[in-house]
């Protein structure tokens, strides 16, 4: 038996351990570390890539680096995040002799570009599990039936990064990064997003991580990413791409978005007191921004509402910021055009020794879990119970986020005012727990009845059971389900859904709000007189607002030109936003 | 308006900003960074108690720092954290001149140290936001009720912690690591736990981050927080205190328990082939623990189940680990003793390039809520509906981890089939969100009918109502909420209560297996055997057990000297532990 004393040498000061002990711990470890005995084979071959000294390895030989350190059948991430893409690497993939390589289990939180895609025509890889795939959804959608892509699943963003540490453990982390220096420190600069929590997955279970840098540096601006846990960083010719996925320019925004904006406002953010809150990407969402500094200021709503935000830096959410609206905002990534702005503003955004800011996934997702009282999104199918989807048959979109922050948190315990009513009102509440209080959180869509190409938003069954059929999925891909979602809001009024006592008298709240759809062609007056008799379904009457006064001149800026003036020239529109 | 490359260049390479925009930018900054003015202010001060050209200071300083940099209603975060404690500043921070320093309001996971409540005695403190209490549970309850304490509120672990990154950002934090380097670099070891968590959230809003260390070194064995986020480092006489919270000795594991869980390990772990899963601490699951490699490999149940774990290195688990059921085990922190154990097995847990382990609070809780398959865990109320507590009238525990573990993840998309089948079987699904399949978390209790002092674990209504009206809580402190709950099993045998359609059933089904409490006397024959024939309560002999098998003799180590054999000497028990 060892000392006891060993127990405290080895616990508190590992650099001082006995080399007795370190042998014996050498012995027990073999056949224990079947990982880290692959991984320092491949590292043989692998280090001979690295300039001497350094972890730096030519762009020329990184195809040639991935076929030294992967090996088939291996699980690799690739970032594939949502809005910053290690877009060099995944045209490498691509490269790849399959001969040598193939049979890849792919990891990544988004499937954006066609080289992503690329790497399973060519089987190189043949499953995958992500979160995300808006921009190829048609094309995924179509390799699944034709079995070239195998899922592994469809998850949340944290859902995929947590598995990450359990079930799904890299072997090969492939990582973009702003800068490094020799050794392999890494600066992520705004968009740090998911990077560090993949990169600690990987190196932590005897995997391998390879970073493509903007440019090596002698010292970076601040450390995100310790030199220790990455093994190989590239310098590419071209900065990584990044999507500007949460822009949107006020001037296409609606006079029916800008209503269905202003009854949220009042009959909701405003009803519930919601300070802590996220809003999905859109335009109904943009316009409760835009609308804050003019309809919720004259509405004296100013100060109750709408303080402290998970929520990406939205160009939309300046005039806001710009009138003292916004307390503080925790970004999971960054906003392209935005950085200039966000240097200036650190009292709200979190900015770090160095000047920039420092954005985290997890910790957003999870604040958006947690931390807020509502969220406010927007979808493509609602359906007669009340779920909803943006899945349709031919599209596999993914979930991306929004399962996390749409759901109610089971797990929260703190009280806030929001939380604590709409539990109250909970009609449900007593049949599931018995007489006792708890809180809820507020999940809202906010959708016009007729979406893109005049389609009806309110359907009776949704098209992800077609595409549950096409794909061989376990369970139809549903965004939010019914009993999560507390309310719809429309431009014919606001359901108060999670208020209804059973699921028929929620089918006939969400029919009364859902306009000549077929769904709300079954709505009934004497059943919706008593609804809103209840409260469980308010008209904009019931408001005492009207569609005349939703005007684009109450936004607070109606082009991006304004947005741009509102920040004093610090928000740097992207090109393709740009019409001056 | 500025050229557009200048947001290429501030983005993709800040080191090259242009001096006309950095001018700009610190121009814009002015009335938006009040944080960084005031710190910077502190820190003036501050800095001279460094050592020159470090971040060092000397421990008989430590008072005249704190004075320095805190402020009265500071918002300060302290490590009181699950296990490891920074006791040291703990007990500097009691002994501020509360004339300059009071009225702070204190975040930490836990109150544990009998310092973290003399912060409140003496006034330096008044208010505090936390997690867990366990161990000074009647103090604090004491001190709420004489108003010497105001509690914010009380939470699950990350709940408190993405708070910190959005409405409850911390503008200093105390925290605890084994060693850090002049520079600031610092070494956490084994138990990371929540401390990079906590120091981001500080630094990157401009707070200031002070350290203890067990030894300041020339080069710390690994960077697991960055010198440039960390402002001052203490080197400490005693390493800091860490808790032993995991360990239970395999010989006060009594027979009961065992029985409990073998009807668990065949009614729900082997029939929902639960692979992925989170245990609570106690000895019903510890049994669990130790039959695995007796009961479990005899009844084939090896290969099925327990496979991957969000656990904490429970010593209970050697001798599954030993005879190959785990796969992968991923900890919110350590287990005093485990150290050297845990470098020998790189395979299985978190083990970094310098040998020794990382934990991730953070990583570890997100795998708890939506990567796993099934809790199992222990309470000591439950009451008529199935809502639990382990809060009772004049003891305030706090929640801990459970609340986030031990609920569904209504944001989870990836399906396993024992998620799917516990949904399958769910009686009030379809009443819910109509005909649509889901998943679903499985939520087990495993509990003796009667608990410690041979009080009844089943009553009518908690005593966490009692508590609420003494400490005024908005709500009471509910660990579990019954529509979470999927299972309970007593040595009377198991209740399936997702099954059940109504509250009414499922009140039934409690009964039926709450042996001779109060509750359990109001069981009634041909109701139970109705359960029994519907599939929702089974009886012992349902499984095809009795309680003559449950012997001691099955559990595969039958003390703590058995678990330090298992490890092969390598498992060194606390003293407390020992007995040889």
């Amino acid at each position: 038996m060892e000392e006891i004393n060993l127990v405290k040498d080895i616990f508190f000061s590992p650099s001082k351990a006995v080399s007795k002990k370190d042998k014996k711990i050498e012995e027990a470890k073999k056949g224990w570390d079947k990982s880290g005995e692959d991984t320092r084979k491949r590292m043989v071959d692998a280090k001979s890539f690295r300039k001497a000294g350094t972890k730096v390895v030519d762009a020329s030989d990184c195809v040639a680096l991935l076929e030294a350190v992967l090996r088939p059948g291996d699980r690799v991430y690739i970032e594939g995040d949502n809005q910053k893409q290690a877009d060099f690497l995944a045209a490498c993939l691509t490269k790849l002799d399959k001969t040598k390589v193939n049979n890849l289990h792919m990891l990544q939180s988004a499937l954006a570009l066609s080289d992503h895609l690329k790497v399973f025509e060519k089987g190189i890889a043949t499953k995958v599990d992500f979160c995300y795939s808006g921009p190829v959804a048609s094309e995924l959608a179509t390799m699944v039936m034709e079995g070239k892509i195998n899922i592994g699943a469809i998850h949340t963003y944290v859902e995929l990064l947590c598995r990450m540490y359990l079930d799904l453990i890299p072997k090969v982390s492939l990582v973009a990064a702003n800068a490094a220096d020799k050794n392999g420190n890494l600066y992520t600069g705004f968009n740090t997003e998911e990077t560090p929590a993949v990169v600690e997955a990987s190196k932590f279970r005897n995997g391998i991580v390879i970073a493509q840098v903007n440019e090596v540096v002698d010292k970076v601006p601040r450390v995100d990413i310790p030199a220790e846990w990455v093994d190989f960083v590239i310098a590419t010719d071209e900065p990584y791409y990044i999507e500007p996925l949460f822009t949107r320019d006020p001037g296409l925004i609606t006079e029916s978005q800008i209503f269905i904006a202003m009854l949220s406002l009042v009959g909701i953010y405003d009803k519930y007191k919601i300070k802590t809150l996220n809003h999905g990407i859109g335009f109904n969402t943009a316009a409760v921004e835009l609308l804050l500094p003019t309809f919720g200021e004259e509405m004296g709503m100013k100060g109750n509402i709408c303080s402290h935000w998970a929520l990406n830096p939205h160009p939309t959410m300046i005039p806001a910021i710009e009138t003292g609206w916004v307390k503080t905002m925790m970004p999971f990534g960054s906003e392209v055009g935005m950085e200039n702005y966000l240097m200036t503003k650190p009292d709200i955004f979190p900015v770090g020794p160095d000047g920039t800011m420092r954005s985290n996934r997890v910790m957003a997702q999870l604040a958006g879990h947690y931390a807020i009282d509502a969220f406010f999104g927007s979808t493509l199918q609602i359906d007669q119970y009340g779920n909803s989807a943006a899945a349709t048959a031919g599209r596999i979109p993914g979930f991306g986020g929004a399962p996390n922050m749409a759901c109610n948190a089971p797990g929260r315990r703190h009280p806030s005012p929001g939380w604590l009513q709409a539990s109250k009102e909970d009609g449900m509440r007593k049949d599931l727990i018995g007489p006792i209080d708890r809180g809820r959180k507020l999940v809202v869509q906010m959708v016009e009845t007729f979406g893109e190409g005049m389609s009806p938003v309110f359907v009776e069954k949704l098209d992800a059971f077609e595409l549950q059929k096409q794909a061989k999925f376990a369970i139809p891909p549903v965004m939010i389900y019914a009993d999560n979602l507390t309310h719809i809001v429309t431009e014919e009024g606001i359901a108060y859904l999670h208020k209804c006592k059973t699921l028929k008298e929620r089918m006939d709240a969400i029919c009364a709000i859902a306009g000549y759809t077929p769904l709300g062609m079954k709505a009934e007056e004497s059943k919706t007189k008593k609804l809103r008799k209840d409260g469980i379904v308010s008209l904009p009457e019931d408001l005492n607002l009207s569609f005349n006064d939703a005007k684009r001149s109450k936004l607070a800026a109606k082009s991006m030109a304004d947005l741009v003036r509102w920040s004093d020239g610090l928000y740097e529109a992207p090109t393709r936003f740009r019409n001056w």
